[in-house]
This record gives structure tokens, C-alpha cells and sequence, in this order.
């Protein structure tokens, strides 16, 4: 039998206690924050690091639910006569333990890089062979977070079981400090680790590293989007369509503790559009894969920040159902970009609460009116979708209540002082509510703006930009009944 | 050389003990019986189990040759202290070994489910590491048979070795019970179990999870039905029509006492047409796969009532020469479905006694004449189909017999006392006629309804409907000598 | 590098003892002989075995170079309670032993089976795990040759080296006893064989079993003739041109010693036409595969006598050169079959003293003339195929002094008595003079008709039929110079 | 995180010892040399060698860079009775160390042969089992470079790890010996050496043997460009394309130290035109494969030799920041040759000192006019090739001041006593003056020829022959300001 959705346990979570991800107690939903690779790259300091975090909390991203800091690889100075790894110290001057009290004092919590490998990718000391005394060190440092890297790993791959082996040391070594960790595996997908890492880590990538690109190929990414499941070289600069389509077979694999990790966002670095950012985010939501900002928060733009701040998209993400959407169906466009790609795409998936989350995604070039009938949208409920094709189901768009630009302009302009004295205000603060006691509530702020009803066995219609998605949370229509009274 | 049909050892079975399977004495021919999963997945009790129990005898399904009665997963209470698997009290009141004499005092016999990982799907404790124990406290329950999953297997998986090892662990565990218990692999087809699982296990899954479909592709299967031999990822949500292409290239790997497992039936859970499911259920029959109910029993309509009880398809899958049908031919056909799906088919197959099975499959959507010549549906026997195709053959419709929905009704408006009272009487009755044993009388019931007769060297044509299947026993045309004289 | 082919060696074998094969000896050029399964099965006794071997001698097979009788699987009783393997005593009441030696004594070889599993593939006692004592017991049978299979092997598969250590043991075993056996590695290609069986076995299949076709595609063999070097399942009933197509990028593997097998010859067995086993035959030997008849010698057709019966074919085979031809080019025809295959391929390599082969390959549906340049032809040699493309070819045709069926009949009928009474002669006695010698001394029966003369670039041309072969003997024009004068 | 290009971890380097490849030292610029095979094959002897190392220093390659003079297999005598190689006295009478000091006193480096197998590919001797005997001989014998086949690997591979475990106890042993010995590993890519052989060799073949062909598939090589990161077979005959398109997917596996091999030169073998001769030297350089010769030194054309001797493009290979070009488009073209290849491709890579290379690669059979957008030619500095497509470049063309055919055939025919008479000068001298330094010193020969100048945002335009490449270096355009002023 395949591995069942957390639906369908629920029944059983009144006898047994159920041991889900790597039994840490993290990344129930999955994780949100910050890292500066994508940006910076070995490009890091103290300076840079506490002054992302700084801004994680002025432009109310901390708020919203992005609370990991991530530092990325490059921070080493090697490793000690000790054996233990040693920051760099005309990048860190105050060292890595100071730098976590910092971001803790702020609200938030500190992340850090190594590799399953003699050396990290910027060929600093790896971690391999080293896992006990490294996971000390990263405890020591009160380190809330790992990200654990691939290269130089020594030929230890081509099955699952040297794979798993050789992450799962780590694992081991993390639990073994006492500290909670979220454990991040970045093995590029290598040796399938969705059929093996969630009982070993928090995350894993599906795919070779994201570049900022819609869909365009690129030669050092060789697996097609439809080749996720069998990829003999995960490679880099992959496209965020190539990375969505790699991990489509494999939704299901996502579970709370354990996700698909799609790489992290390129929200704001300038290499798609705005409908193609919509798009990146909308999706990463859908499909339940961390949210890391990979851009330089400090020079964000007004489109990237209304993305970002979307309460009503992330609020699918951290919907505490916990489950993927799916693809329902995928047909080819003629109006294909220079690259050949084009196609028209529809996902649904189940929320908490009795909601649908629907995503019609449209990446030809032209604009185009798409069509989901109910029962694509419910296929796996039943026959014909029944019975949640037989009713009907009030339509919330997730992306009509973005924050206008002139907003966002002025929260950032402000530094985000304009937060704070309440000119403007934050549009959800899930440090003080979580996104599943906001949805437990019919927050509105999470729900998206309600635009059509669609009658029982109906369609739902939208125009679509190219490159664009529609993007909708269905709700049961309740007629004359008010939902709270049910 | 290949491994070669039964047929071929017969002169070698008075020789010789042939070791076959996984040398329990079990499945000579593919087990039958009911499993809650496909119908109410987690939701198990007692009360569902026996009330499933009670309705297979009353429908007449045991005497069907349903014998088996399958609790499949999440009735675990996990594990106690002293190291064994517990039930879940609150569903299983009366404890599991009370399940199993309610049962076996109906005179049926009661599987149940493990998982060869750390945890089973559901997110129960699983039995890797715990395989004796977990097959004594099943052995001491009264288990007869048991379904062994592939959820959380930590790696352990990557080539038939790896595999193999970890199946085989519960396989030695089973057998040094001392009881004989059926042993279902369900790895889903990793590692290709069907070539080495025979001397391991008495079935074994070729592919990932059925869904109730005939052939509507699902992103999260993504094998197409030509990649049986070499899928990477098994998936779920596969329809009826892809598993079955699946198993095409090693339809012969099945052979008494291990088997091909195309999972469980989808008859009567209502995604498929009337004549949709009566493919599924013919052609898991030709290619002898075991035959396991998947439905909600107690809300049986009339068609899938007479679809699963019919004895003459029935005993195509029970036929004692074990020999699968094989797939001659495949032609695309213009007429496809709206996922582009649609082709004929047509396969053949030995029988014990001189028969062949027939099966002419259009998957296209519109009805069509199909033609079988008797060179292709001989292929096997010698040049040019010699010398079957050269001699006549009766030819038995296989569902031209099917029961009425007057009866149908009938037995299931009265919940079968129709059928103790004698006002029906049951097509067969395989509790006081083995299969083997009607086969060899020539009973009426097994062999089909006379249709028509093919000369030599002629063609058996047939109006096949849309998603639908011709299926044919063939009989040496006797001429005037009579069947029994000879 | 490349591993090289015998002629680049040629210098080096002044100066060191080169190792070749599996070091024991034999099958200095590809093995020939007779095999009972493709035409008899499991249906094996002393009767049949030692029938055949006095057909191979009466018709004057053994004298063509046909010297191995291979019993294959089905002979055994098990293993006795000493642990050794037991002949079945009704099939075979003297022993193998007395068949070992009635065999000798007619001149030729005895071959036995076993399996590298726990069970043969007819179900009978295995080696896997008993490869001394069963290497042993051959030995003291006096057995000449095993042909060891791959049935039930336990799982243990899926990489090269467990692949070649299970096959290394027998290997071991065998050289061990003393006895010089040939060790014919039958597993069907999985694992790449052709990577690392050289140091192991004389020859390993490259593919599933051959069926009785020319290249019919058939469900149960997979993998297309372009994908016989990445095939997951090797499964049977491979037609010959699928098989072909399948060793086509790995022929430079076969080397003196270690050979590509590509299954034992369907001539004589009824399934193709006269022309395709023409095609069928000459291309076995073009590409050095062993030559082991699978037909019922009892009851040869003129038309396969006179095939088999072609010592210029022959010779091509038993080349001292030992150098595969090459396939030089494939292009697709329209003419194709009702399966959809159809090409022309040209075929050209190397043979001793300076010689050549080639053959034009025509699997379309009808005749055509088919042209070869010498720049193609000579390839290999350097650029434009020079310096060969640039002198005069004299061009033999292999199958011009094919026997006659009136000569062919003469000697089936009079059970070769026509032979040894001088009636008529065979036209080449190896025993007498090897090919090899005979090659040396330009002995006619070995070089094919001269038919023509092609200039310096000139071009090959000839008319081939459909389904059918021009097979060719190149040799350098000497102009008014006699050969035997250089 | 993919691993990162030299670039991005420059700032770095002022920190921490970066541990690069496999750590020896060496080749930290793609080696360069002479190797006998590709001409010679097994034909070796002291008098080949001695003699082209003769022809290396006479001719000026020596001092163009091409320092290793390497000899291939079949130099050896087998292994003496104290488990040592030993050479092969009738071919090196005066033994392998007095070789290497011939070698060495020309001022060159001497590189030998053997196999991670039984047997080299020429079925000597192999080291697999006696590494460290045999690195402790060569280093003995002042050998500074071993290349290390895999032919006769018994089976020991299909894994990564195998693989790596075997290739790695050279290694090791190597090392050990305290000599620094280049170690360039001959697997042919199998089991992905790209993804770990960087802390093992400093090279890795990545595919079979190159044939001297440009384009033409060959049946021994299957897998096509495009599978280079997923080939079951490496084959050999590989066309000089066939090769370039395997490695494109993993160009940046290159490090200094552990370089991507994509074989040795075919240039001056003839089976090229001189145009494809141009692209296949080109890409080499480009993609920054080892440069060796594989030509017969002694019988060089001019046009041969102007390809090999040109500085512009060696300076490519050599360039301190050790950057491959990387594809950055692809498209079909309609004339294409007689085997259907034909295509158009776009290739550009950074350089030090921020310049830039691009190859406009045109595989159709006509001359074109290409063009290249500053956007496409900068595709991963930023959004829209930012902020290097916005600024001017001077474009020089590499080939533009390629060395007349007169002049080569002075220095050929003179024996190169022209060079040293000063009849004629070599165009540039790297003994004297290092590549890395004559880059930073701008030297008109390392840049090519000035042809124009792009504006921002524009198109770099040429008329690319058919089979050929313009090749160019992209440098800031400064205006008015001369660059040795910035």
C-alpha cells in the first residue's frame, strides 16, 4: 500500500502515538526563513548575517512566519587542532555562539552549513567522518538548524543504503546533542531520498540547485521536469518549472517533520517576472517545500515584498493538514516561449478544515481562460469526485487582497518603521497567532478574497496571464448558513 | 535459458520433488479473498472484519474460492514492552486471536498486514528488526496469511540483494512457525522482486498502489504501463490498465505457489464502467494474479456482484496448469480516450486440459470488430501456430453465462438466504468442487457459453465495446466424437 | 583505452605470454556443436542424446567442427544425501558417465547444466552454494562443457560484482578439478556480462532466450535490439535480428577464450524462412557468437543441412583472426513487415591473411540492391579507409557453392552412408585440416565463389532479397600476381 | 548547493588552504603532452618515445606547453618473480628510468601506463591488487604521470563506491611514494567520476575512446551527446562531437587539480577536415579538457601544426581562473550530413582578468551567419546577462592569427631548426613566460586578433563555415582608456 495522507490517520491518531519525520519535533509545517546563498554566495559575514536578520524583523517577514536565519557555506576557518571546525574570524569577529544569541535575541533562529563530504562545496572541512564532534560544535554555537550539503562526498552514493548511511550519521549525531536541530538534507535528490528521509531528516532537495529562471533550460541541468524520479545527475541552475515538474511524482512523499525540499526562493533576484515570481511562490505553497528567501533583503522591491508577505499564500504552506497538492491534469499550448516550453496545468489538493487549495497554472505565452470542473478538482475523493463535486464550493482568490505597491513601498522605504508606528500594518503576525489558529478562525487575512460561487458539478473559470497562475482556495458554500454556526 | 512454463516439466514431475514458491504448500493457484483497504483504508475494526467475513459466506463468495479474509493496516496498538506487537484494544476488543477463530469457524482463513520498515504506511510500528517475534505473535494468533509492506524501510532498497535480504527475513521467520502462512510480498514491484521473490514469498506486487481507474494516467504513478520491468518509482494511483501493461513482459515469472500481484481488485468501488471492471476482473484472472476483493462488501451492486462471481473466469485464474495468458499483439487505434490512452490487444494463454484463453481488449472508446487469427493466438505453440491452428476449436464465451441482475439481487436484497433457501442456487460452489477438480469433469459452469467454432487456420472474430474485452475459453473442436469419449 | 582488438596485440605476443579468456584453453575460436533445448526441451535421455550424437557424426557434422553434444536442464534426480548432484536413472539408466565416454568415442565433447541458483530453471537442484562438489562431480562424469544458468539466483544480482562473484565461483571450481570444461556463463546479459566475464567464462549470453523468429516483436523480451547494453529485463523469445541488434556495441568484447554468445541457432526449427536463416547463421558467425545447433537433428530439411553444412560460413566464424565484424551503418527502409521493422545495415570486419567480410543486411520486405563503399567497408582502417579503400577487392560470395538439396538429401536420407561411401563428399573436413589451416592454404571450400571485382573507392553493389543477407569474403586483388606468390 | 565555480570562492581563498583535487600539486592548469596510442597503439619502443619528445622540443611544443611525454601500454614484460612490473627489454633495452631521464633532461615529464584490472587492455600485467608495488616502480623509475585503464576490473564496479575504492588505492599509493605523480584516471566515465573523482585524480575520462571522426555515430559507441551523465556503455569510436556533448551537462565538474578528460587530440590523424580539426582543438580548450596529442609527431602537416600551435587558444585552456565554457543554446539545423547530425550551438565562459571566451559551434554541413546576444553570451552574471551585457566588448579572434601554412612548413621541414636559427619565431614560449603570466601581462599572442567591438545589449555576428567554430575572446572595451592604465 502506498504511504497514506495524514487524512486518512487521523482516526488513528486517538490510539497511537505516531512517529512522523525524524522525531525532532521540528518543521511540523514546513520551515520558513532566510539564507544568503542565492544572493551572496561565500560573500558572508557577521555584518551580513545579523543585518538580514535585523531586517527579518523590521519588514515584519519574522512576523509572518519566516523565523530561520540561514548561513550558508564559506563561514569556516577549517578545522582545529582539536579536530573541530573553527569559524572565520575576520568574518565573524565575535564568533558563531554570539552571532545566535543575537538572532535569538531578536525572536528567531540561527541555521548553519555543512557538508556530507571531506569538504563543503566552497572546499572548506566537510563534515564527513566528523559528525559527533561537528554537531557538538553546532549545539555549542546554539544552532537551531543544519543544512547538510553533497560535494566532495568520497564516492558514498549510488544506492539508498550508502546514502542513507551516510546522512543518517549526522542525524544521529544532531539528536544526539539534546539540542533540537532542524535537520535540512541537501543531496540534490541523489538515491531517491524521498522513498527513505523522513525518518532520517526535516528535509530533503528533490532536485540539482535552483537558478533564477522561469523555465528556461539550461545545458548543466539535464533532467527534464518529468524525469524528477529518475535523475542520474541532478546538476544546477534548473529552472523552477523543471524543479515543480521534477517533484510531481512524489507530492504524496512530503509529511509533517519531513518535506520535499523545491531549493530556495528567488523571489526578488530579478531573473523572472512578476507573474513568474507569483507563480514560484504560489507553487512552492502548493506543494508543501520549504520557504527560504534567497534574495537580498535589503534591497527588495515593492513586487518581490507584496509576494513575500502574502499571508493568504502562505497560510497554504503552513495549512496544518499537512498535504500536498497534485497535479490533476497537464496539456501542451501552442504559444510556447523561445525555449519550446508552454503548457497549461491544473492542481488541487486538500486544506484543513474541509478547504481546497487550486492552482491554475498557465506557463505558455499568452493569457488564456483555463477550466477546472470539480470533479478534476476532487478526483481523489471519490467516483466522479463525489461528493464534493455534488456540492458547491465557494471560490477565495489567494492573490486579489496582495499588498498594494504603494504599501509595501512605504513599509520598506521605512525600513519598516512605517510597521511599527502603524501607518500601515502587517498583513498576518503569526508570531502572535499561527497560521493553523488564524485558519481555525476564518481569519480573513488568510483566506483570500471571496470572487465567485461554483454550483455543484460546475467549473471554475479563470483568465490567466502567461507565465501566471490562478490561485484559489475553495470553501464548502454554506447558503444561508453561516460557517461558524456549523 | 528461461525459466520454463509448467507445462514443459510435467514429464519431469514424476521424476523428481519439485521444490516450487516459497515451499509452504500454499497458493498453487493465485489466493482469493477480501481486503478492507481499498474501501475503507484505515478505518478497521472487529466488527468490520467479521461483518466482512459473515457477508462472504452468506453472498456465497467463499464457496466462490474467497477464501481469505485480510486485515490490512493500522490496527496496531504498536509495541509492548516485552518487544511484540499489540492490537488496538479499542477496535479490536476481543483481541486478534479471537478474529481469527470467528473466522476460521466460518471456514475461511485470516491475514494480516506488517510493513518491512521501521513503521508501517499507516505509521504504526513496522516489523524490520522484529521479524521473528512479529511472525511468532502472528503465528500464535492464528494468522494465515500475511501482507508485508515496504513503508520507512530506512534505505534498505536499491538493488534485489538489499531487497531480497529484508524480505527474506520474514519469509524464514514465517516458515520456522511451524504454521503455514501465506506470504504477500508488497514491495511494489522495487528491486524487481520478480526475479528472485519465488523462493521467497507466494506473491509478490509488481507495481505501485491501484486506483479506481481504467486507465486515466495520475502524475503520482509515473511509470507508463510499458515500463513495468524498469520503474524507478512505483507510485500510487495507478490505474487498472497500466498495471496491467506493467506485468506484460514477465507474465511467465508467476508459477504455482509465487505470484504476480497486480494489487487488489477495484470491482465495485464505482470508479470504472460496468464494462471497465469486467476487463479488470478478466484479465487479473488471465494473467493470474491473485484475485482480492477491494470492495465495501456490504453495499455490493447486482453488476459487480455477478462480475466477481463468475466461476468461468474465475476458473481461468484457478486453472491448475498455472500458466499465464501472454500478450500476442498490440496496435494503437485512433479512437482514444481524452488522455490520449486507447489501443486493442490481444492476448492467449495455455490451459490445463488443451484449452486456451482468449482475451480480445479494446481500450479505445468506440466498439469495434476485433479478429484473432489462429496463428497469432498460437504463437507459442510452433511455427505458424502448428498444430493448434491447424485443427477447429470451439470457442465458450466466458461471460455470456454472467448472472442476472434479477439474480444478483435476488442473493444480495437477501443477503444470500435466497441462496441457502435454494430460490437461487450459486453459479458454482468451489468448497465441494475444487476448481481442478470441475475442470477435469468438464462442469458447465467453469467452460463458458458455446459461441461458435473456428476451422482451421481461421480467425476468431468478435464485437468487442469500447473499454471493453472479448473473452473466449477455446476447446479442440471434437467433431462428432463427443468430449468425454475421448 | 579500448581494449584492443587481436590484431593490435599481434606484435606483443613475441614478447609476453598473454592471458586470454578464462585461462584454461578452450574455445580458442567460438564453440560449435548441438543442443538439445530449443528443439526438445525438458524432454532429455541418454536415447535422445546419443542419437544426436551419431547424426552429428553420420552426416558429417562433427567433421564441419559441430564437436560439443550439450545435454541442457531436466537431466537430474536431485542431490543424494552425500551432497552431490544424482543423474536421473529412468532417463539416463548407464549414467553421465557412460554417456561422457560413448560420446568420446565417437570423437567429440560432452556438455552438461547447472544453474547459479538454488534451483535450475526447470526446478531441479541448483549449484549456488555447491559449486565444488557439483564441479567435481561433472569432472568425474567427464563432462567437456557446462553451461550454467540463472534461474532462482537468490537475489543476487543487480551489480557486476555480485553478478561476477556467483559466477566466479563455479569458475574457480571448475579449473580446480583439473579438467579442462568449457564454461558457458548463461545470464542472459544481466549485470553487463560483456564488462568482466572475460576473465571468468569462454562465453556469456548477452540476451534472453532466442525464440524461433527473424524479428517479430514478442511482449516478453522488452528491450528493443538498440538497448541490449542497458536492458533490465532479458526476458525470451528474443527474435535473431532483436538479439543481433543487441550485441551490436559490444561485438569488439569477444576475444579468443571469451566470447559473446547470442543464444543457441533456431535453424532447422521452422519458424523463419530459408532466407532468414541464411541471414540468421551468417550473422552468428560474422559476429563470432558461438555456433551450437538447437534443432532436431533427426529430422533435418535439406535447406538446413545445407546451412549449417556451409564450411566458407564456417570459416568466417573459426576465423584465427577472431575479430568481429562491425555493423558500418543502419538506415530505415518503408518496406517494412506487419510489425514494423525493416532496415539495411552494412557489416564489414576484419579476417585473418589480410581478408575481409562483409555483409549486406536486408530486413526489409522486399529485394533491392544494396551498396557498400570500400570507404565504409574499411572503416576502421584510417581515415577514407585507407590505405584499404584504396586498392582492388576481389569479392567471394560465402553462399554461391551452397550444397545442393539433391546433394543435401542424398545424404539426410541415406543417414550420411552417402558420405562415407563417397557418393557424394562433405565439403570441408576440420578434423582433418582446422580452418585455421585450411584459411592458411587458400583451401577453396572455405573462400566462397569469386564473383566480381571491385576497383580502388569503388563500391560494393548487390542484389539482396528481402529478409536476406549478401555475405562476402573480401581479398586483396592481386592483379597478374598468384597469392601464393607474396 | 552546487558545487561553485573558482569565481565565486576567490574572496575565500585569503582565509583558509583550499584543498583542491587530489591534492599532489599538479595540474592545476589542464595537463598538456604527447601520448603514442591514438597513432601508435601497441607499436611501442625507446626509439618512439625518445623520439617524440625529440620532435616535442624541436618543433617547439615543449615550450607551447606540451611538457608530458607519455608513453601508453604495451611496454611492459609482465610481472617478474618479486611481484614487479617489468619492462619490456627488446623494446627499452636501456630500461624505463633511463627513458624518463632522457625525458626529464629534455625538460619534459614522462608519463606511463597500467590498468585497475588483472590486465591492461592489452592484456599485460595489471596493477589491480598490487598498487603499491607497482606506484613505488614507477616512481622508481621517475615516472611523473600514470595514465590508469579499466579494462579486465573483475566485475568491480557499478557502483560509485566501487568504483571509487578501486581507482582510489592508486591513489593512495601514489602518494605515498613522496613523488608527485600525476594520476589520470581512464575509467570512461563509468559510475559518474564527475561526481567524485576530484579528490582522487586529477582527470577522469568522462566517455569511451575518441575515434578520429567529427560527427559520425559509430554502432560501439551508443549512447549519443546527450546521455554523457547517464551512459550504460562508454563503448569507444566516439566521434570528437559524440564526446563534446557528453561532458556538457557537468562542465563544471572541472577543478583546478581534477579535470573533466574528454580524450586525447586527434588533430593530425586526417580523419577530419582541417575545420573540424579547429573545433574539436578549440573545445578542448574551451571546456578545459587535458590538451595531449595523439598524432605521429613526426609526420605533422602545416595545418596540423598550426592548430596545435596556437597560443590564442591554448590560452583558453590554460587560463588561471580555470573556468569551462559552458552551452548556453542548441538548435536543430536542416543541413545536416549524411548521418543526420547538424546543429547549432552557443558556448561562452569567464576568463581571468575579466575577459570573456565564446564559441559560435556550427555542426550543419553550410557556412552561417551566427549570432550571439551579449544576454545569452552573459547568461549567468545576472538578469538579462547584468551588468555585463550593458557595457561594450571588444571581440578577437582566436584563429584570426592562426601561423601561415608557410611557416609551419619551415619549422616542420627545418626540424624545427628554424625556430632555433630565428628564420622564424614560435608564437609564443611558456617555458619562458607562463600562460597564467602572459595573460596577466596582456600578450598579443595569448588574445587573438581585435575584429570588433559590441555595443551594450548588442549581438555578437559571424559567418561560422560548416563545421566550424568562431572562436573569440570578449574583452571590456575601454573607450579611450588604454587597459594597462586601469
Amino acid at each position: 500500500m502506498a504511504r497514506i495522507a495524514a487524512t486518512a490517520i487521523a482516526a488513528a491518531a486517538f490510539f497511537v502515538r505516531v512517529s512522523l519525520g525524524v522525531d525532532n519535533g521540528l518543521a511540523r509545517t514546513p520551515q520558513m526563513g532566510w539564507n544568503n546563498w542565492n544572493a551572496f554566495a561565500c560573500d558572508v559575514s557577521e555584518e551580513l548575517i545579523l543585518g538580514a536578520a535585523d531586517k527579518l524583523v523590521s519588514l515584519g517577514f519574522r512576523d509572518l512566519g519566516y523565523t530561520y536565519v540561514l548561513l550558508d557555506d564559506c563561514w569556516s576557518a577549517g578545522r582545529s587542532e582539536n579536530g573541530s571546525l573553527q569559524h572565520n574570524t575576520t568574518r565573524f569577529p565575535n564568533g558563531m555562539a554570539d552571532v545566535a544569541d543575537q538572532i535569538h535575541s531578536r525572536g528567531m533562529r540561527f541555521g548553519m552549513y555543512s557538508d556530507a563530504g571531506s569538504l563543503t562545496c566552497g572546499k572548506y572541512a566537510g563534515s564527513l567522518g566528523h559528525e559527533d564532534v561537528d554537531a557538538k560544535t553546532f549545539a555549542s554555537w546554539g544552532v537551531d538548524y543544519l543544512k547538510y550539503d553533497n560535494c566532495f562526498n568520497e564516492g558514498q552514493s549510488g544506492t539508498p543504503l550508502i546514502t542513507y548511511n551516510r546522512y543518517k550519521k549526522m542525524s544521529v549525531a544532531l539528536n544526539s546533542t539534546g539540542r533540537p536541530i532542524l535537520y535540512s538534507m541537501c543531496n540534490w535528490g541523489e538515491d531517491y531520498p524521498w522513498k527513505w528521509a523522513e525518518t532520517v531528516a526535516n528535509s530533503w532537495r528533490i532536485s540539482g540547485d535552483i537558478g533564477d529562471s522561469f523555465q528556461r533550460p539550461d545545458a548543466r541541468c539535464p533532467c527534464g521536469p518529468d524525469e524528477g524520479y529518475n535523475c542520474d545527475l541532478a546538476g544546477f541552475h534548473c529552472s523552477a518549472m523543471n524543479i515543480l515538474g521534477k517533484v510531481t511524482s512524489f507530492v504524496d512523499k512530503g509529511i509533517p517533520g519531513a518535506w520535499n525540499d523545491l531549493d530556495m526562493l528567488e523571489v526578488g533576484n530579478g531573473g523572472m517576472t512578476d507573474s513568474e515570481y507569483v507563480v514560484h511562490f504560489s507553487m512552492w505553497a502548493a506543494v508543501k517545500s520549504p520557504l527560504i528567501m534567497g534574495n537580498d533583503i535589503r534591497s527588495l522591491s515593492p513586487s518581490s515584498f507584496s509576494i513575500l508577505a502574502n499571508p493568504a499564500v502562505i497560510a497554504i504552506s503552513q495549512d496544518p493538514l499537512s498535504t500536498s497538492a497534485v497535479r490533476r491534469w497537464r496539456y501542451p499550448v501552442e504559444d510556447v516561449d523561445e525555449y519550446g516550453q508552454g503548457d497549461i496545468q491544473l492542481w488541487s489538493g486538500q486544506l484543513a478544515y474541509g478547504d481546497y487549495v487550486v492552482a491554475l497554472l498557465n506557463t505558455g505565452n499568452n493569457a488564456r481562460i483555463m477550466n477546472a470542473t470539480l470533479v478534476d478538482i476532487f478526483r481523489d475523493e471519490g467516483p466522479g469526485g463525489k461528493p464534493n463535486s455534488a456540492q458547491a464550493w465557494d471560490v477565495y482568490d489567494l492573490w486579489a487582497d496582495r499588498m498594494s505597491d504603494d504599501t509595501a513601498n512605504l513599509i520598506l522605504n521605512s525600513n519598516g518603521t512605517a510597521l511599527q508606528n502603524g501607518t500601515v500594518s502587517l498583513p498576518y503576525n503569526a508570531t502572535k497567532l499561527s497560521y493553523a489558529d488564524g485558519l481555525a478562525k476564518n481569519t480573513t487575512a488568510l483566506l483570500g478574497k471571496y470572487t465567485t460561487t461554483i454550483q455543484p458539478q460546475g467549473t471554475l473559470k479563470a483568465n490567466v496571464t502567461g507565465h501566471g497562475i490562478g490561485f484559489y482556495r475553495l470553501r464548502p458554500h454554506l447558503g444561508s448558513q453561516k460557517r461558524d454556526e456549523l
